[in-house]
C-alpha cells in the first residue's frame, strides 16, 4: 500500500496515465490529461459500468450536450445554490475559499454563513496565507462556468455542472422511448464542469471532471426492483447516521431495519459495490456511509455515499440517493410542461366526483339545434369554473353565460383507469476520476522481493494486457514476437511489443502499468513453436503454442486460471 | 433514397437517435442531444474507428480537457483567426452572419473582407431578413465559447474549437511515451466548441459537436508508410484542384503523378476511405476533394475533403490534411519549450563547423588559476557571440571581455550523430456528428414492396443487433423468448424484447431502427427448441436452436452470411 500518493503520481506521470493538463502554458489548477495508459483504463472502467447497466440491467444510454442554457440551470437550482463562500486578500487580492481558511478551528467549516466566516477570521486572527494581509468580505461565488450561447450577451450558458440534468430535460423523451412505462433507467458519463477557487488535492477536486452517472425512475408507491432477492443475503459495511460505527450486514437485513430507505435504493448501494469491487477497489477500503440529516439535500429521502480509503483518508466516489420527485417537479414547474407518469390501474377504479352535469330539458326548448354543443361544453367543464352560480362557455365562438337553470353540480360515480404519478428518481452517481484514482491507489504495490512498484490492476481494466518480448532482437525472434504482437494485438486486447532492455527490465516496465500477462520468444519458440507465458502477480511461467496465445489470452481476459485452462 | 431529410429527421426524433437539446426550454439552435439508439450508433462509430488507429496501426489514445487557458489558443491561431464577420440589424438588433447575407450575388462570399461586405448590401439592396431594417457595420465574431477558469476575470478561458490542440500541447508527454521515437499516432476523441452566429442545417453545423481527430507527428524526411504498398493498387475518387472532375485512380498513381503530395498522407486519405465505407457511407456517394490553393491554409502542403453526398448537397465530413510543422512550430515560439525530435544519424557524421577556440598559451599567462574555466566558457559560446573582435564571457559572476588575442575563430571538423527536427502532422480529422448523420442518410431506404422506412445499417453499426419477439405473450412463449434475451444480450450485443403488436408490425419496428436480424419464438419452439431467425435485408427466414443463438449472432456480427455458419 502506498504510504502516501507521490510515488504513484510519479508513475502515472512518467508513464503516461495522467499529465497535468497545458503544462506547455503552465498548468491550469485543477485539470489533468489522461495519456494513453489513463485513457485506455478510464475507457475500460467505463465499459464495465456499461456491462453492468446496459448489459445486466438493460438501461439506455444516452449523450447530451454539456453546454446548456440559463433556465435550465435555474430549474435545477444551480443557478442559485451551486456556489462556495469567497474571500479575497485585501493586500494582493488573492482568492480564497472562505471555509478552508477556518477549518483548523471548527469541525463543519461549510456549515457556516458568511457573516460568521468574517467573524470567525477575526475571532481567530485568520489572515492571507500569501501576503499576510486582511481578508475581505465573505461573497458567495457561483461553480458554473458562463458563457454566452450566440453572438452578444442575450443567451447566458453554463457548462453543465453535472451530466444528470441531460437526462432530466430529456424525460418526455426518454418516456416515450420506453413506451410510457416504468422503471426507466437511464445511463450517462461525460464531462461536467466546477469552477473551484482553489482546486487542491489532485484527480479528486478537478475543475473539469468525469461522471458516469445514472438515472432510474421508479413509480413512487413500487420502491422495489424485481432482482432484489439476488442480492438480499449479500453483505454490505454501512455507516449508518444514527452513529459513526460501520456495521457489517446483509442488504435484506438493512431494508429491513429501515436503516436503508427502500429496496430499490438497496439493490443500487450493492450494485455500486459489485462494480467498484469489479473494478479493482480493494473491500476492506470501501464503504457506503449514510449522509447526515443536515448533510441531506432537504429533497433527498435517502443518500449513501462510497466512500473508499485514500492517502487523502475517506474520500466520497460515488453517491447514491433517492431524489424523490424533485427533479422532475422542478423541471415540470420551470418549463410549464407536465412530467409525469400515467399509471394504469390493474383495473379501472370506480370514484366518486363533483361534475357539471347539463339540464338537458331545460337546455332543449331554450337553445335548440345548439343545445347539444352547450352541454358538451358544459360538462367537459369543472365545478370550479362555476362563479356566483353561472358558468360562461364558448360554442362556436359564441359566449354564452349559463345560470343553474341549466345545469347542475352533482357528485357522480366514474370509472378512471389510472392516475398521473412524478416519478421519483433513484441516482448512482459516480465520480469516474475518482473511482480511476481509487483503483490505482488500491492496485498500488511495492513488491520487495522485486523491488520495484507492481499495479496489480484486474485484467478487465489494464490499459495493456499482454506484453510480448523477443529475447534478442535478432535471429528471427523479433519477426515471431512481431508477427504474434500483430495477431494478439486489437484495440480491445492491446498489447505492448518490447525489445529493448534485459527481460527483467522488460517485465518490471509492464508490471509498473499493470500488464497482467507477458510473452516471450525464446529460441526454443523457433524450434518448437511455444512461447513462454507469465503471470504479472504469480510470477508463474508455462510454455504455450504460439498460435493460440489470442485463444489463451481471450480466456484468461474472461477470468480463467492457467489450471482451468489446461496450460 | 431519401428525397430530403425531413422522413429521415422524423425517425431521428421519434424512435431516439437524436433530440433537439434542452427542447422544454425551447431548445437551442445548433445543439442535439443523442437518444439512446443515436449514442450506441455514434459508440459504434467510434469502436470502428478505434479498432483502425488504435488497433489496426498501433496508434495511441489519450483524453484531454475541453477548456483551456487563452495562451494555448493565441498560440494555435484561434483567437486571432478563428472568426465569422457578422453584422446587426440597426432596426431589431438581430445578428446575421455577413457572408451568407450575400450568397444570392457571389460564389465565394467568404472571401471578401468587411468593407466589401458592407458595399455589397448597399450594392445589392441587402437588408434585415427580419424586419427589413438596414444592415450595421460588419465586425469579426470569435468563434470560441469564452469563460474564466477561477474566480473573477483573471484568467480568460475558451472551450477547444478541435481536439487536436490537445494533442499538440501534450507533444513533449507522448513523445516521450513513445521512446523518443517517430512515427507518432495519436488519436483522440470528445466535444468541441463552435459558437456559430446563426446555426442552420441541423446535426451538419453544430454549436457543440463531436470529432475523431488523429494526429500522426512524422519525419519530415520520411513521408513514407510501411504498410503503403498494402493499398497503393485501390481505387479512390479525387476531385483534384486543378479541375472540377471526379477521377478514380489508383492511390500509387496518385502519389506519382504527384496529384497527393506523398504517400503517407496519401495513405491515410485511403484509410478515411476504408473508414467510411466500413461505417456504412455509401462509396457511390464518397469523393476525395483536394482544397483550393486559396482554400488551403498557409501552412499546409496538402489537405483533401472526404466529401459525402447527402440532401444538402456534397458536404464535407473529414478533412485530411499534411499540416507541415506549423502546430509544433508555434507552440514551441509560443511556449519557449522546443518541441523537436532527435533524428539518429545512422552513422555519427563529420561535419565541418565554425568554432570560437581558446588560445590556451595566451589565457595561461594572463589567467592564471582562472585560465581553464576561462577558456571552457568560451569554448561553449558561439562565434555569433563575438562582436566587434570582442567576447564577453561570465565566470564565477565576473564579467570579463577578451580580445583575439584570447581566442580565434576557426573552421573545425566535429562528428555529430544526429540532429534535432521539428515533427510534421498528417492529420485526419473526423466530424462525427457528420459520419453519423451520413451514415443514417445512406442508410436509409424506403422499402416499397413492405411500404415502410428500413435502415440498412451495418451490423457493425447498428445500435440493437437482434429483436427477440414471443409469437404471442402467453404459453410460454414469452418465458422462453425472455430468456433467450438475458442469454443473448449484452452492452456490446444489445437484445430489443419485443411482445406487443402483430410480428409483422414488431419486424417493422426493428427495421427501422436498422436492427440486423429477429428472432422469434413460436409454438414449435416450445417442442424442438428451434426459433425463426429473420434477416433484415433479404427477409430471409431460418430455424436454428435457440441455445446456439448467441454463438450464430456473434458470427453473422463478425461478417459471416447464413450459408457459411450452415444455417
Amino acid at each position: 500500500m502506498a504510504e502516501n500518493n507521490s510515488d504513484l503520481m510519479s508513475i502515472c506521470k512518467r508513464r503516461g496515465f495522467i499529465w497535468p493538463s497545458f503544462e506547455l502554458y503552465g498548468g491550469v489548477a485543477g485539470m489533468y490529461d489522461y495519456g494513453p495508459l489513463g485513457c485506455a483504463l478510464r475507457n475500460n472502467i467505463v465499459e464495465v459500468w456499461r456491462s453492468i447497466y446496459k448489459g445486466r440491467e438493460g438501461f439506455v444510454e444516452i449523450d447530451s450536450e454539456t453546454v446548456g442554457p440559463r433556465e435550465a440551470f435555474k430549474a435545477s437550482g444551480h443557478v442559485d445554490e451551486f456556489s462556495d463562500y469567497i474571500t479575497y486578500c485585501k493586500g494582493c487580492q488573492a482568492p480564497f475559499r472562505a471555509d478552508h481558511m477556518v477549518k483548523e478551528f471548527y469541525e463543519n467549516p461549510d456549515v457556516l454563513g458568511p457573516r460568521e466566516l468574517e467573524e470567525a477570521f477575526v475571532k481567530h486572527g485568520v489572515t492571507c496565507p500569501e501576503c499576510g494581509g486582511e481578508l475581505g468580505p465573505v461573497e458567495e461565488f457561483n461553480l458554473m462556468f458562463k458563457t454566452n450561447i450566440g453572438p452578444g450577451s442575450a443567451r447566458v450558458g453554463y457548462l453543465r455542472p453535472e451530466t444528470a440534468q441531460g437526462i432530466f430535460v430529456n424525460f418526455p423523451n426518454l418516456y416515450r422511448y420506453n413506451r410510457e412505462k416504468l422503471p426507466l433507467g437511464v445511463i450517462q458519463t461525460g464531462r461536467s464542469y466546477r469552477n473551484e477557487i482553489a482546486p487542491r488535492q489532485g484527480m479528486i477536486r478537478m475543475r473539469e471532471f468525469n461522471q458516469m452517472e445514472v438515472e432510474l425512475f421508479v413509480d413512487p408507491e413500487d420502491k422495489d426492483w424485481a432482482r432484489f432477492h439476488e442480492i438480499e443475503n449479500e453483505v454490505i459495511e454501512l455507516v449508518p447516521n444514527t452513529g459513526e460505527e460501520t456495521i457489517s450486514i446483509t442488504v435484506g437485513e438493512a431494508v429491513e431495519k429501515g436503516i436503508i430507505a427502500n429496496r430499490v435504493l438497496a439493490y443500487f448501494v450493492y450494485t455500486t459495490k459489485q462494480l467498484l469491487v469489479k473494478l479493482g477497489v480493494d473491500p476492506a477500503r470501501l464503504r457506503f456511509r449514510q449522509h447526515l440529516e443536515d448533510e441531506m439535500a432537504h429533497y433527498a429521502a435517502d443518500c449513501w455515499d462510497a466512500e473508499a480509503l485514500l492517502s487523502f483518508g475517506w474520500t466520497e466516489i460515488t453517491g447514491i440517493a433517492d431524489r424523490g420527485c424533485w427533479d422532475l417537479t422542478r423541471h415540470a414547474q420551470f418549463s410549464g410542461t407536465e412530467l409525469t407518469h400515467f399509471k394504469k390501474f390493474d383495473e379501472p377504479r370506480e370514484v366518486e366526483m363533483e361534475k357539471v352535469k347539463a339540464k338537458h330539458k331545460a337546455l332543449g326548448p331554450a337553445f335548440k339545434g345548439k343545445a347539444k354543443a352547450i352541454a358538451t361544453a358544459m360538462e367537459s367543464m369543472s365545478p370550479s369554473d362555476v362563479k356566483d352560480g353561472k358558468l360562461v362557455i364558448d360554442v362556436d365562438g359564441e359566449r354564452i353565460e349559463l345560470t343553474e337553470e341549466f345545469f347542475e353540480v352533482a357528485m357522480v360515480k366514474e370509472k378512471i383507469t389510472g392516475e398521473r404519478v412524478v416519478p421519483h428518481v433513484i441516482e448512482p452517481s459516480h465520480g469516474l476520476d475518482r473511482i480511476f484514482y481509487t483503483v490505482l491507489e488500491h492496485s498500488f504495490d511495492y513488491d520487495a522481493e522485486k523491488d520495484y512498484a507492481v499495479l496489480r490492476l484486474k485484467p478487465q481494466v489494464a490499459p495493456v494486457k499482454v506484453g510480448v518480448f523477443p529475447l534478442m532482437e535478432k535471429d528471427g525472434l523479433d519477426d515471431m514476437a512481431r508477427s504474434i504482437y500483430d495477431r494478439v494485438h486489437s484495440h480491445r486486447m492491446e498489447a505492448y511489443y518490447d525489445g529493448s532492455g534485459t527481460i527483467g527490465k522488460r517485465y518490471a516496465r509492464m508490471d509498473e502499468v499493470g500488464t497482467p500477462w507477458c510473452i516471450t520468444v525464446d529460441y526454443d519458440s523457433l524450434e518448437d513453436g511455444t512461447v513462454t507465458l507469465r503471470d504479472r502477480d504469480t510470477s508463474e511461467q508455462v510454455r504455450i503454442p504460439s498460435e493460440k496465445a489470442s485463444e489463451i489470452l481471450g480466456k484468461l481476459l474472461d477470468g480463467m486460471a492457467f489450471s482451468e485452462i489446461g496450460i
